[in-house]
């Protein structure tokens, strides 16, 4: 299948200030809006739980169970339904632990603090392994993305005690711009 | 400029295991992502500030400072340009304090608590009119949007305190389904 963009170029329509991604042939106007991730800190009896990728980028690494808000749910069922299917886990959510913008890639990230609803969890077809993890074994230098080094952070912080506004962004990065780590093919390469 | 969207039909792209938006002619896929709104409830001396809506939907309606995210910035950004543009005013954001999923026509507006960060604010474009409200003063039948209510409800329970987790949606409306009220033009039909 072709993903060629050829047709499309950028130009401002009538009435707006910006330059939007238009059809040349049939003026169809495609936005292009941020997207959102939702996700959650899933924890078991203080140990938290990690899914190796199996898939591009960042094939390997470790992440939270997150991935991309489908049309049509809502940001819990979202969240709910990327549990079930990166680590074939139930979860009970328990309120937004974090917001991050990474803007460099126009991405919102709606990040939940959860716990398993039903014990049992497995790897499902976008992970290598998923496994609970002692805050002391956490594979820092294998984690996926920034986001999940913050997140993490966020959660420990927050502990037991009822989650507070949100965190957004660590002052040091406030618009998500630390590039992704390179892929692991390049890496190889 | 035509917004014909004829070329484009749905189907599953391959590796998927749902329908998308693709071009019929060149297999360009439009990805349909829900849309972020971002927005704030701000206050001055325990008034709210509302602007009356000067386009559609709801021109006419009373609505808190929000808008769509646009690409390249982050939420916070968001929140303060739509507060720029709608009410001439800049803001100081606390923290999030509701972040609403309304699912059937896939959006989620994150919303923030905020004060003025300097005095004075004013009708922008897209306002008719911008004022402060007394809690009493609030013209609850002319507010434009369900979120609108949700949000002040939301704002007068969390009080002066440091901000908890973000409300999501009520529980009587967990996905957002309650239709919009008719647009004015039709109910002045």
């Amino acid at each position: 299948m072709s993903t060629s963009t050829a047709r499309f170029v950028r130009r401002i329509p009538e009435g707006e200030d910006r330059e939007r991604l238009t059809c040349n042939d049939c003026g169809y106007v495609a936005y292009e809006n941020p997207k959102i991730v939702v996700g959650s800190v899933v924890a078991v009896e203080g140990r938290v739980l990690l899914c190796r990728r199996a898939i591009e980028p960042r094939r390997g690494f470790w992440t939270i169970p997150a991935g991309y808000m489908e049309l049509g749910e809502t940001v819990e069922e979202g969240a709910l339904r990327e549990a079930r299917e990166e680590a074939c886990a139930e979860l009970q959510l328990d309120g937004v632990l974090a917001v991050y913008s990474i803007a460099r890639i126009g991405q919102v990230q709606i990040l939940f603090r959860a716990s398993l609803a039903s014990p049992g969890f497995a790897a499902g077809p976008e992970s290598l392994e998923v496994r609970l993890f002692d805050w002391d074994e956490i594979p820092w230098d294998e984690l996926a993305f920034p986001s999940v080094h913050w997140v993490l952070q966020a959660w420990r912080e927050a502990g037991d005690a009822p989650l507070g506004a949100p965190r957004g962004n660590p002052p040091a990065d406030l618009r998500g711009t630390t590039p992704l780590p390179l892929r692991t093919s390049e890496a190889a390469a």
